[in-house]
């Protein structure tokens, strides 16, 4: 718009030089500068800051977040645009997660969906009738560069189940450029917002391979429930550990969607899921509160469970079970770490108080599995640690680990972590 | 804009036929039509209908509400253009509140707001940067009409605490043109979403006196928690039945805001506690589901606390105690409607199956202040019905009753909604 205007006038001042009377270029004149008063009353944009601010002025966007800081809540918020999270859906609750996000200022967000807007989308919060026809990408990109151009956006229109498709994902997820410095790949968190068990298990695929946490969000086709999960390939079940019953059964979920019939959906369930699933990044990311391994919304009730799941050695998944042998040899190394972290809890405990020699408080380190044993010991004796409504469709770890000491006639008794154990139970995974 | 580009081309016309050569008038003509294909190439929006439709079509806001309706969540989900919702207080929760119930296609929206949108809002969602100087009300009212032109949009830019704002504010709420047929007043419930008590013990005044049913909502100042709760005048506890500590000890809540210090907001916490405001909303007005009395957020621990608070018979709100009189009164009247509707449904129930004369399941009216009475011997045998976190500023109802027993020399025993006791806790009612 500006280009033109510009163009407009510099035409008008030619156009002037070669008349005799201007008059008639004055009053076109102030035509366009009419037009250009109203086109710059509209998009006022915020401009980029270079740092977050946590001074308390109504012009700083920041205020509110950095104030965590100052409550105690987070320890040290401006981390937030080291991050990059990546959001696969951006329907209904994939597009409130990533305005979320935007909004608290992540440092980049990468959008993956290759569907258009509709006005059958106009029931859930994020997208406008204006934006109808373009792709949920282009009019994301569009909203949330508007809302904070701090964010680092990146889209790719495109369905991550094909092969094409997968290998771009997989791509861009390991693209280090935004962090250089960074561990692991070029993302911290990978969101999963999708709307059927293909795009979820394609998901789940690239993480185990990528060694990736990411959490899978869902809301039911009566609209009316919905969950968030994390996952951590290797330490928690991964999506293809315990599939639903409709795979876990034999049939295609296509063939059970009739024709002319769509799924029913609320603002409000897709609202909370968004924000539910958004808050456990933020725990996650910048380290504060509790993680929910699971959390479950029944919103008729107001039920809210919660759960952990622990991943399946059967799990069909093979990228799984590498995951899950790893993660059992570098227990003692995690052992150490843990070890080695109480202790320097420790001195500088004794090192802010009058200086000691010995351990006064005879701090001791507490081994991190006593509390799986404990979650056993609820499980052998009959506490089902599974909610109400959820049924298990494969056999959980503890059954099959049971199995294995029966066979090897050993006791429940026996100590789960000595060494000939892990080698049972390693066993067990490289023979699946 | 498009007079504008409408009163240029006209005086580029004029100045076509005064000129030889009209080389430069075409240059510049096609200017302006550049000009105006980028202006309308923004506000494509969408137009009104008429009935809301089931039909499964892309191009149907709709469809996907309707399903509710299809899968048995929801009755008649048509119903919902009848309805009138108050939202007082348009920031982090009443904002996106508002922008739910027009996806849901409500039929009104009363907006009550007079604080301006500042840089400052921006880590809520909702409110965009370009909408910086405007009011709150005239921002929100732009966005919802753009998202649906169904709605019916109702601004009121003013502050409920003065006289004269609190004066407008019942009379907006009396209003029944919108649905002249309507029993009670003109909405069918307002939500209370601002940020300190002074707004609520307005909402809560206004109310009482309506005899309005409301919804109050809040967020802590270290943005990790809020709840929700339900106020029906007479039947539940009011906002003055149990003052937050702070006044409750006699502290003016201004003198403890320290200056430049502002409260911390997420838009995660306030999306997740608009949402569970606004799904409550929609299963107490199109009735399913169970309406929720009070849920807390606590997304630290992601832990969502339940309860239900009665009136007191001590509170300082003139209005709540008249409320309580009339609701008590009118118990032998709501046992013969429950009644009423136990036959009906019974006799419903023997007319589908084979014709008896008696009452061949023994179908009996179960009194509804049974579970009233199961709630008080769990207070009494000790169990606290208020959920961790939460204690209670003013003795509650059961307290208070049992004090009047005590005094009037009656045990424990006796049956609480005999006349006797009746006549009592009236004239406790009375005296206060």
């Amino acid at each position: 718009m500006e280009v033109e205007l510009k163009a407009l006038l510099d035409d008008l001042d030619v156009l002037e030089k070669s008349l005799s009377d201007p008059a008639p270029i004055h009053k076109l004149r102030s035509h366009v500068e009419n037009l250009a008063t109203i086109s710059k009353s509209n998009p006022h944009k915020r401009s980029k800051v270079k740092e977050l601010s946590s001074e308390v002025v109504d012009s700083n966007p920041y205020s509110r977040l950095m104030a965590l800081q100052r409550m105690g809540i987070v320890e040290n918020y401006e981390r937030i645009r080291e991050f990059s999270v990546a959001i696969v859906g951006i329907g209904g609750v994939g597009s409130v997660a990533a305005e979320m996000l935007t909004r608290c200022g992540i440092g980049r967000i990468l959008l993956y969906d290759y569907d258009t807007v509709e006005l059958a989308n106009m029931n859930r919060l994020f997208f406008r009738p204006d934006q109808v026809g373009m792709t949920k990408t282009d009019a994301a990109v569009q909203t949330l560069a508007e809302i904070n151009p701090d964010v680092v956006l990146e889209s790719f229109t495109m369905n991550i189940t094909t092969v094409q498709g997968f290998e771009t994902f997989t791509s861009s997820l390991t693209n280090k450029s935004f962090c250089p410095s960074k561990e692991g790949s070029g993302v911290d968190l990978v969101l999963s917002c999708v709307d059927n068990y293909e795009a979820r298990m394609a998901v789940n695929q690239a993480c185990n391979e990528l060694r990736q946490t990411w959490m899978e969000s869902g809301v039911s086709e009566d609209a009316v429930s919905g969950h968030i999960q994390l996952l951590v390939p290797g330490e928690t079940a991964c999506f293809a550990c315990a599939p639903p019953l409709v795979v876990a059964s034999g049939i295609d979920e296509r063939t059970l969607k009739r024709e002319g019939v769509c799924a029913a959906s609320l603002p409000t369930t897709m609202g909370v899921v968004a924000g539910l699933l958004v808050q456990n990044s933020l725990k996650f990311l910048l380290n504060f509160g509790e993680v929910s391994p699971y959390l479950g919304y029944n919103s008729l009730k107001d039920f809210f469970p919660t759960m952990k799941m622990r991943p399946n050695p059967q799990c069909s998944n093979v990228a799984c079970l590498e995951r899950q042998k790893e993660y059992m040899l570098a227990k003692p190394e995690r052992d150490a770490a843990a070890k080695a972290k109480m202790e320097a809890d420790a001195s500088t405990a004794i090192d802010e108080g009058p200086l000691h020699d010995d351990n006064e408080w005879n701090i001791s380190v507490v081994d991190d599995e006593n509390e799986k044993d404990a979650t056993k010991a609820a499980s052998s004796s009959g506490i089902d640690t599974l909610p109400e409504g959820l049924t298990r469709e494969l056999p959980d770890a503890d059954e099959y680990e049971k199995e294995i000491a029966i066979a090897s006639g050993s006791g429940e008794t026996e100590e789960e972590d000595d060494l000939e154990d892990l080698k049972k139970q390693l066993e067990a995974l490289n023979a699946a």
